[in-house]
């Protein structure tokens, strides 16, 4: 049944696809990717792809545009190659950000890149808890589009007695996706509304919903400089927050956020592995649950035509 | 200038359309919609069309399917008959509100009706506040997104006294929404969370932030049935709130909307005219802004090359 | 061999698609269409359709352009649940009407309808007797295209003596039809020649051909309010027609056209049920002919890859 | 006005570019078409066509395949050449005869050819008395469709008494054709019912209309070998008709036809010059009326973005 | 497993195609190519080709337009047929000498036709020794490039000493081809450096590298006309050169070819069947390998999904 | 006549495209590049640009991804803000290298590029001395190719005694690249021609053509680690020639380019801009030619309409 299946690396999460092809019980096939002497890439495919039903695995990470030209080199190399049908698996699609249009002559890159994709050769998209629900929207090939929110849930829910917690939006953006998360746990929540002080740039963050003497989990998509994490924190023991929490799916961790983490004011961190973390960025506090599992379900039902949403219920 | 700028109204908007054309300064153009024996559309542009800069209005409003099918067959008689550029300009594109898969097997319809109007012959669309900002990366064409909010913020804030009132979204996917609208105002704001009470189908709603004794807003992109704003009332008056006023960009006031809301303890519903409102369904407590004028000016700065984001400086 | 065949109807002809699933010997897929206050249509496709040879039955009749937007509303969320291949059977296409330019500015509806169906998800078409036969050629899928004609011709040689009858079309666009049909019975035929009186609006028809004393079969490929039948009859008669019967392929009859059609000097009129009759429209002289078996041969050989045209041999 | 205007011939009807040229007054544009030894063939355009408003005449009559080849490698070096907008202008499109699928597994080939102009480089089609009307429906750009019918009949009704004369139509797929024709005139019609007899390859024309002691003008689109007007002929010279006279848009005059039309029973046969018909092939019957004017008026009209149909209020 | 593979011949290669069919054990698949009166040509597909994997071979030879008219129509044909998959096996591709802009306004075809023949409905593409490697990046489609260059440099290295052989290019153009050629006999090599004399016509050779009393291989893509390999020859021996071998992938063999070409100072000419040559073309000094074996393999390969780049191992 | 004219740079060639905007005489348009915390590129366009004649100037040098990633940024943003139309200047577009499939399931990554730039939003490309002419062919957009080489013939033919003097390519692929060269300055060429030597991998180079005695200018189109140009020098040294002297069109100078070049025994390095240089990596004998003059006259002339090859009659 799986012998027609492959499933490549394109560089971002090597040891994520590993053990996802541990799962489903078959070998990680083999592309290579290097660089010429003038800069641009170049990508071999290894092994005979002809009529496959291929998989590559590659989040959209720093160093994002060599991450992104690495895949839509594959991509095209895979569709010249004959392979039967091509699905990206995309775990982290950091453009998802660029949503919108927001200031006046820019991208909404987040469409722009679906459509690259599609260019490049892409069949079909699997991806996990894009920005906005409506991203999928930008994608004119079928989206398969996982959720780490019910394994963060059930981590929390095991370790922690929800009696006392409240979940925490960073702003008012964030309140229907933590909205969603609340609703699973069955506990209240709040948001932090941010507003800028008239005549300065400093931006004041006022609490709204009950938090005072509890504690909280700040959930969000992804943590990147975690400035965003730590402001929150600020705000909350403020306004008299006990014990603070913190979960997301993506663990973008750029700059200085390991260090920045490491002494904040946070029990744990929580997060999924769809964004390789290097060995020397763990921390105690740090909280890492792995997709591969998940991811590799997923793959195996869009393989065999099984239900994926299945998968939710 | 305005000499090869042309106007059509596809049925839906033809008071907002004509309005537009006074503004503007040229006749509204001509067009037949009839009807087959078979029930099958006809659309006929009854003046030469060719070379010219061609403007299509027509919201998505009830009779929905009616509305879009006559919109792309006046969209490809157009390009049949050699419109230089074509226009749609959409003041309530109501499929929005299907910008997401949160059911499995069903259709993202905001992004096929995107594509549908560009396969019809849609070169460009002028919308009106979308249901979701990322919307407007379901459309492959340059889109002008406008906004309803500066007005409708200008009215509240000539009429009322704004120092003890509170913006309200009726959901946390409406904080965002209501945060724009709160920080423009520069007053505060809460939410609604709803959550669905445990072995029964009834929902509950919490108010999340601070409302007590204070004066609400109630601010929405769209005021369907009118039930969820009756809801909200009720839940802000059980909370303390004294007066509650509503706004919305959309007055869609379908099914019992007219006679509940004009018995609703509201006691001013503001809404922009982007869905024509029969004489009929008029009320005082209803107060309609008109958008034409700001509709005119975009269209004009489109015909003519000159920024649309310049009008929201 | 059916496991991953499944058939759906859209809405418009039940009936017909629950006898076509009966007499392939599968169960009616599911599918629920519902409708948002605002007026949008919404549609779920309620089993898993991963793989799948998928067909969605949809004549385009009264409300045509509800039944158009479910259709296309299906067709896209079948895509995107990943159908392998998806064909819309359309019985009654009734946009082939509109094939032609025949005034300044308008849609060839019939081709854009063509492209819109392409555009929401349709990889094949299965239709039968369309208006023109190069309307085929506005599809840029395949197309299986039945016909009705020999089970009409059938009907007919089985209960009538042809010795003195003669096919008659409806007008001079008709005789390319009429004398397909003619020839199969090896039967004479007739046409009305109409043409303005002018200075007035009045139309008159002359009958081109022999009549006089003979029985005659007026064929059609649709009959809509019934008044041009009507008309032909009255003309016929005249003419000295004995006995006269119809045939059509669609039995649109909307409008007074069974009131018109029950008082009519016609002895039978023969029609398929490509377009579905309620129960309270049926009377007597009506006889109606099932294309179930048909179309369900049709789809079993789209779906195993035998000849199509085969059936017709 | 005119001065970014060119006009181009790709081979097939030089006489007639040039004189449509005069009628504009502007220069014919020069093109080479040359041939490699491999008998690729080569075209280049001999000059700058930069932002210029193209038109390229060319119809596709002997050698048809070189003449497609030789039109569509002008298009792409135009459109590559950066030429603003490309109008092929096709007098007789002869593929429009493929319009329909009347056989198992045959191309469309009208439709085909249509998809390969625009893949070429076509913007616009400007072209005359399809096969079908609805052959319009197979291109996805904008088509004038000219018809030479008027000019036509104008030579009749100023050369014949009408009174006695009746239309006819070569076989049941020209009666809609010949109807329009004998309206504009204001004379009967007939048509020749075509039978096979059974047993035997032999096919029988039968006239349907009165037809004996009046004068006839055989009516058709085209007269490709002659047969089946000579056949046409003799069948209405045993029903009894007089004079026989013939009309037709497009001479293509192959094989004998120029031999056997000669001798045939026919008192003139009427044509315009979208076929190329060399000094070799004109005999005394033949009268053939330029297009040159008609077609001239259009490109103008195209060029300026004046309403085409107007030319035919 | 060879059940759904089904070989056809567009006209230009029947003999290879039955070669080809042989070496596979299936029979060549049957298709009817005619013409109409007005020129056009006309392609049935005589089988039914329901989700059958097809390939139709056919190189685009002398006539060409005609050849890639037919082939056109047959790729639609096939499409429109259902056909499941489509290989176009054009064992000479000879537009691939356009494959640069090397004057203004010309059209780059070896691009054009690619874009052209996926119009019509070719999903890959099966090929040999394209004029330039880059012409694989004209396809949008997946491209198998086979080369007669093994089987070439096999024949010589059996029949000659290659101790004193060089190889020659005729032009700096052919330098490459040769270089690889020359590699793999692991045999010197050298070329013609062609001059154009100012103030005449006259393009003068003068050899770069060591030839003088060595033997050569004269090696290109095709011989055409053979002017370029006379003039080659000629110079070679004004250098000393002593016997004189030609190879080359595509025999053209047009014009005078055949006449020049026995006549001239070659010992052997050998050359594949890419292009087919009648028998009253052959001659003793030429010799053809069969490319039959080769493209078998290939389609084998191609339909079972095996890799194609293996053959080449 | 300029004012719709705007000329961006996309950072990859600020300097050059300063000096473009001098020559044509318009400022330089103001684009803002920026990173997201996630490493995603963020592009705004700094002015309005709607209905403008955009250029924007991006090589695809070091960092490429970078550089490409933010071309593609820059071109949707402009496109979506209504450029009236969009020309990508790639000076050296760097993919072009990878132009053919030589190795099995690759990418011709030059051609993906080009879909991915189309995508993006191109509607033209200007470009200079792609590696391969037939890259040209990859675009489906019009394409202006300007070259170098008149440039660098003129600065050699008046610095240089060419009568002593051989123009070398470094291999046999460059053999044609360097016959243009050699033409144009009227001297005699020869080439290395390398080969691996068995059961090693030292690649030897062999002198194909004359040069003992003489001076050598070493021609390529760009100089990437001078690895090769070394080798080559060596090689001549070896072989007697005198003075050595290089030219090429791309100074993409990576790696120990500079060190190695500066010791190596070549009188003078001429090179173009089209690769940005830092003033560290300047030395005395790399002369660099302007191409900005060269480059603003295209601009001109594509943005009015005139011809481009005219620069180079």
């Amino acid at each position: 049944m799986n012998e027609d299946l492959k499933v490549f690396s394109a560089g971002a999460n090597n040891a994520l696809t590993q053990e996802i092809c541990d799962c489903i019980g078959i070998p990680l096939s083999q592309l290579e990717i290097s660089r010429f002497s003038n800069d641009n890439l170049f990508v071999q495919v290894k092994e005979s792809v002809r009529e496959k039903d291929v998989f590559v695995v590659q989040s959209l990470t720093q160093p994002a545009s060599e991450n992104i030209m690495a895949l839509m080199l594959t991509l095209d190399a895979l569709r010249s190659a004959s392979a039967r049908r091509i699905t990206a698996v995309i775990p982290y699609y950091s453009y998802a950000r660029s949503d919108k249009k927001d200031a006046p002559r820019i991208s909404i890159a987040g469409r722009l890149i679906a459509d690259l994709l599609k260019t490049a050769g892409a069949d079909r998209l699997l991806t996990m808890d894009l920005h906005a629900d409506s991203v999928h929207g930008f994608f004119s090939m079928p989206v398969d589009h996982l959720t780490a929110i019910p394994t963060l849930c059930d981590y929390f829910s095991q370790r922690l007695d929800l009696s006392q917690v409240v979940a925490v939006a960073t702003d008012a953006g964030g309140a229907k996706r933590v909205g969603r998360f609340a609703n699973r746990l069955d506990i209240p929540m709040a948001f932090i509304d941010k507003r800028r002080i008239s005549d300065s740039d400093v931006e004041q963050g006022l609490v709204v919903g009950e938090v005072e003497g509890k504690d909280a989990i700040v959930f969000d998509d992804e943590i990147s400089t975690g400035s965003t994490l730590i402001t929150t924190v600020r705000t909350l023991k403020k306004a008299g927050v006990e014990k603070i929490y913190a979960g997301a799916t993506h663990p973008v961790l750029c700059g200085n956020a390991v260090a920045n983490l490491k002494t904040a004011d946070v029990t744990e961190i929580v997060v999924s592995n769809t964004v390789h973390i290097s060995e020397d960025k763990l921390f105690p506090k740090l909280k890492v649950l792995s997709m591969a599992s998940l991811f590799s379900r997923a793959i195996l039902r869009i393989h065999t035509g099984e239900s994926v949403s299945a998968l939710f219920k």
